[in-house]
This record gives C-alpha cells, sequence and structure tokens, in this order.
C-alpha cells in the first residue's frame, strides 16, 4: 500500500471542544474518523478521512453474531514545547496483527496504518488537550461486516481509528485501589483468546466486574483459567508485585494480554538495575511473601492508568494491606518516569517517543 | 409488556423469494425484521417490525469493542396440512436470558418475545420454504449500542430478530463426517463463557476451525479447557456416543452450551428406554471403547444439522472408524422421529411445537 494515500473528507460542522473538568474517558470523540475496508480479491483498500459519523451496518454482519473483532488503544500527547507524540505506536499495530491472526482477521500494513493514524491526529490536534495528565486516545478497531450469519471468518471487514479526549486519570494525584480476588469466573485460559485483544475477552470479564464493584472493589485480580492458582492481569491491566527487594510479573503464558507498559516497565526497571523477573505467580506464594513481611509493592501497569498502585488484596478471608495502603517507590518512580517520557518532559534514552507533525500524512 | 403492540411498518418493496436450489444458509433475509430498544430508566422498549435495513450505529457503540452481545438460533418448518410451527422456542427465549445474565445484559420478557416473534413468521410467511428438509431460520440477537469506550456493562442495547430461508441441511441424504480431535486451541472454560451464547465462544473457535478445514476435516471435537482430557462438544454442535448399548452425553459442567436439541434428545431415548447418561466423558475412555469394539456410534446434535452422525474422529496418530463409516441406528431414529416431529409429520406426544398463525400476534 506504499503507494497510496488517504483520502480526506472534511466534516462541515465542527463539534464544540470540551472544557478540561469536562473530560471523561471515552464518552466523546473527534470531528473525524479514518476507515479502511476489506474485501477479497482486492484486499485492504480505500483508505480515508471522513467525518465521524454513524456506520451503516447489515444487520446480518458477523461482528454482531460472532465476535470477529479486535482492538487496540493508545494515546497522543502534547509535549511543554508544543510537539504532539505517540509513545510506542509500533508495539500496538504489532500487536493488532498478532490479534488479528488469532482471530483469522487479514493484517494490515502496521506502516501504513501508523502513519494513518499520525495523519488523523495531526488533523484533529485542536482536540489534544494541553492540561497536566491529559491526552487524545486512539482507539483503532476491526470489525467483520461480511452479512452472513454461519460461523466462519468473514470475508469483509472495516478497521476504524476513532479519537476521544481524555482527562488525567488521576484527577487527585495517583492513589492505590483495593482489587478483589476472582475465584469463579474466568477472563481467559491457555489455548483461548486471552493474548489477543478482542471483544470476547471483555465481555467475559464483566460479569465479575459487576459483584467486585457490588462489594466495594475497583478491579479483581484474575486467576489463571486452569488450576485457578496462578495470577494473570488485574482488570485490564497487567500486574506487578516487589518481594524482597526483586520486581515479579507474569510470564506471557498464551491467556495474558503483552501490554506496551508491561514490556516498557520491564525494560526500565533493567535500565534503573531493579531486578525484575517474569515468571508463574501463585497466589500461595504471594500470600506467603506478604505474611513473611517481604511483599513490598503491587500494582496495575496499562495504558489508561500507567501505574495503579494496588494498597488492599483480598480473597476468602483474608485482607492483604500492602505498603500499608500507600503507592510504593517503585510504582512511583515508574509512573514518574513513563509519563515524564510519554508527555516528552523527560529525555527518552529508549527510542518510546514518535512525533506527530505536519510531516506526518501517508507517505 | 403485556399491554404492548408490535408497530408494523410495512416494506414498500418485496424482495423475489429464491428458489429451493438457490436457497443457502444465512446469506438471504426476508422483507422484515423486529426490533425492540433498551435504555435506561425505561428499560426494553419501542418494539415494532419493520423493513429489513441497514442499521445506523456509532462507531464507539459499545459492541464493536467489548463483545457484549447475545444471540439464538431456531426455525419455522411447514406442515404437509401448511400449518407453520416453531421448535420448543420456549427453550431459546430461556438460554436467551441466561445468556443475559451471564454478559450482564438486562432480561428480556420472554412470553413477549416469542410472540412478536410469532409476529414477525406470520408476516413473513411467504418466506418459509415448503420442500423437504427446508425451512426459516430464525436469529434474535441483542447488541450493546451505548456509545462509550470503556469496559463496563452498557446501558443501551437493541434486540432484534432477522430471518432467513435456509435449504435442507442434507441435500444428499444425511451423511457421516470426519472430525478432528482439539488439543491446542481451547473454545470456552469453566468460570468463563462457553455455556452462554455470545459472539466471543464463536470467534475463539474461528482458528481451530479454519486449521482442520485445511487437514480436510469438517469440524473439531473440543476438550476441556483445564486438562484437555474430557470431551465438551463438537463443532457449534453437542455430542453424543453410543457405547455398549447406552448413550452418554458429556454432562453440563458450565463451558458447554445446553442445546435445544440436546436436551431433545436426551428426553427422546428415556422415551424410547434407551439408556442415556450424562456424565463427564475423557477422550481416552472413548478410545478404550473403540478398541474394545464397544463404541457403537458417535453424532452432534444442534438446531441446523438435527443430528450430525460422526464417521470418524482423529488425532494425534489415531483414526477412529465410527460404525464403519456409516450412520448408525439410534442417530438415523433420532434424525426421523425429531425432523418428524418438526416438520408435523409425525405425532409429537411432549408438546414441543408451536403454532404460528393470524391470531400470532403479540396480545
Ligand atoms: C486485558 C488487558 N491487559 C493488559 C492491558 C495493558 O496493556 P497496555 O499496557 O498495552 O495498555 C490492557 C489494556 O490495554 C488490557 O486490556
Ligand atoms: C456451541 C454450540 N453448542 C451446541 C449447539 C446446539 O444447540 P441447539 O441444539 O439449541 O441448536 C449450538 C448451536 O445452537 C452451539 O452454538
Amino acid at each position: 500500500m506504499e503507494e497510496w494515500t488517504v483520502e480526506v473528507h472534511h466534516s462541515k460542522t465542527k463539534k464544540n471542544k470540551p472544557k478540561t473538568d469536562q473530560l471523561e474517558f471515552g464518552r466523546l470523540f473527534t470531528d473525524h474518523m479514518f476507515i479502511m475496508d476489506y474485501s477479497e480479491p482486492v484486499g485492504w483498500h480505500d483508505p480515508r478521512i471522513v467525518p465521524y459519523e454513524p456506520l451503516t451496518i447489515d444487520p446480518s454482519a458477523m461482528t454482531f453474531h460472532y465476535g470477529q473483532s479486535v482492538f487496540e488503544g493508545l494515546k497522543a500527547y502534547y509535549t511543554p514545547e508544543g510537539d504532539i507524540q505517540l509513545f510506542r505506536p509500533d508495539k500496538n499495530l504489532q500487536r493488532l496483527n498478532r490479534s488479528n491472526d488469532r482471530l483469522c482477521i487479514p493484517p494490515v500494513d502496521e506502516a501504513f496504518v501508523l502513519d494513518a493514524i499520525k495523519q488523523l491526529v495531526f488533523l484533529e490536534r485542536e482536540w489534544i488537550p494541553t492540561s497536566d495528565g491529559t491526552s487524545l486516545y486512539i482507539r483503532p478497531f476491526i470489525i467483520s461486516t461480511e452479512p452472513f450469519i454461519g460461523v466462519a471468518p468473514s470475508h469483509q471487514y472495516k478497521l476504524i481509528v476513532i479519537l476521544s479526549p481524555v482527562g488525567a486519570y488521576y484527577k487527585e494525584g495517583i492513589n492505590p485501589v483495593k482489587i478483589a480476588v476472582e475465584n469463579q469466573y474466568v477472563r481467559a485460559v491457555k489455548g483461548g483468546t486471552g493474548e489477543a485483544k478482542t471483544g470476547g475477552n471483555y465481555a467475559a470479564s464483566l460479569k465479575a466486574q459487576e459483584l467486585c464493584a457490588q462489594k466495594g472493589f475497583t478491579q479483581v485480580l484474575w486467576l489463571d483459567g486452569v488450576e485457578k492458582k496462578y495470577i494473570e492481569e488485574v482488570g485490564s491491566m497487567n500486574v506487578f508485585f516487589k518481594v524482597n527487594g526483586e520486581v515479579i510479573t507474569p510470564e506471557l503464558n498464551g491467556s495474558i494480554l503483552e501490554g506496551v507498559t508491561r514490556n516498557s516497565v520491564i525494560q526500565l526497571l533493567k535500565h534503573w538495575d531493579i531486578p525484575v523477573i517474569e515468571k508463574k505467580i501463585s497466589l500461595d506464594e504471594l500470600y506467603e511473601a506478604y505474611v513473611n513481611g517481604t511483599l513490598e509493592e503491587a500494582f496495575g501497569t496499562g495504558t489508561a492508568a500507567v501505574i495503579s498502585p494496588i494498597g488492599q488484596l483480598s480473597w476468602d478471608d483474608k485482607d492483604l494491606f500492602i505498603n500499608g495502603g500507600k503507592t510504593g517507590k517503585v510504582a512511583k518512580s515508574l509512573y514518574e518516569t513513563l509519563t515524564g517520557i510519554q508527555y516528552g518532559r523527560e529525555h527518552d534514552p529508549f527510542g518510546w517517543v514518535e512525533k506527530v507533525n505536519e510531516t506526518s500524512a501517508v507517505k
């Protein structure tokens, strides 16, 4: 698709941009979106930026029936100098194609889609909020659109990118949350779709989330679906623990999503010479560390919150209060450094950030 | 909703009805569809029959992102007397609400939706094909439509019912298929969504299906996600085996869909005094029966095929040829009796069929 250009149809009307204190996550979308179609034998074609508007889709479109869909989530940030930057967008596009593979969706040209995203973000740059902690959330997603109700991979798809200005995740400073260990419902299992970013995993998680919220917890900690013994993720985040000076996180085992933030945290810790180990972590092992007094920190990692410290972890009759319910030192340093790099306040020794500017059109 | 009526907006144009030999599964839809909306605080409202046409849905609608959707599948049949009948539709509506519960979708009024389905089917009665083995497939489904990208249950839904005339499943007579045991990919796991009819389960199944088709098999036999040892389902069907005069089927364990056909097969076998047992069935146990010469029959059950005999079952270096690759006696009797009842050719001692006629409007 190298020689392709993105056709741009400008919106005739412009929505009002929200004030900083009106920013919510995922409720308001910008004036334009990117769309590209897939059909056979042409493959992906007709990339275009069009006004943000409802889709017109047949009720028999496969996506409504058999859940063949994938998505991604990343952000665009304003630096103090007024530059626009993305954080490791190549990782999101690589993951999109891994998700595509698991869901039998034809792969996209990663470089092309990244250029298209940059072009869309640059066109919508006035929508990127500038106050502390705010950003423009970017949601690429692919849906299967063939009008056919039969269990088979679709022969038609749409890739769509929509943008939503989002407020600061931590309005009153980074704050630890209460997490409940889930021992009835399962999010994903080895051999299933857990390592793909596909709707079904999130649909499966709603019930547990609803029940834990009723009991006053923010999120659940997911255990493995086989033995219900090993720790997998926390809500829609990867999870880390600091035990006796060493940072540990569940190894990628086929049912865990490989977070971009997870990968960045591991690299940062190594850069800081803090030992970090990816391995199977049992809940028992964690409890033992707690009892021994060596469980020093716990936190989730993900694009939305970046770092989300865990102050309390509960199951059965056990309540673990971690680091006295306060944000740990490592969690805090990771948060500051990662957001520092994302917002261009700190030097980026890893080449993680990518600028978006007037040259960012599809070439 | 007892006092509600379904508003009917007639289609101005009528599509051409297909000839019998043009009938395919799930590609052609009738002139009208049923829609009902859910929003808060009103709940389900505005039930209506409207011309079949594309839906207009915001690109941020939750269903595209987080897979919160459920569906059902049943059929309307013409009897030799020209009556229209449904087969155990109450079971489908009950299952719809069980799926809703797992997916955090608000329940529907089962009696009301069944009446609405009957009203739609009666309006579209000319679309029900009459030749042998043909029927009108009925697809109710619910999608989450709130324009919000956040992992949470939606506050807005649409229930839609579309109809598709379908040809005979067995054009050249009932015929055994070749099945491959799947030992890498997993469809569903206890604690997951396997017992709900939700898109994600089917999306998860595509990859295994694609790989087995490449090797010349029709479907996969799914094993349990925990030990990969126990038999769960075959493709999108429940599965039965006849071993030493006794019929066995995997017990409902939380990851298996409870098929309406499965339930009917169990009742019919009991009615015939053929022993039938629901239990955990290991692949090892099945293999042993095969080696002993006591594995007499194997077949899948589901609305589409009714009964699908399994002539060959393969894994690793093992190929089991069941009943000499021919349809077994029990499978054949079940097929004849079930289709006999469905098409009104045989007496229905169970009260399974429900007539659809001019009085079938929502009351
Ligand atoms: C299930 C799940 N795990 C982990 C993550 C964290 O991934 P990332 O750091 O790429 O945002 C996410 C969110 O994106 C997720 O949905
Ligand atoms: C996964 C799965 N199992 C079993 C069945 C059989 O159910 P039923 O007999 O109600 O059609 C179906 C199809 O409906 C299915 O999708």
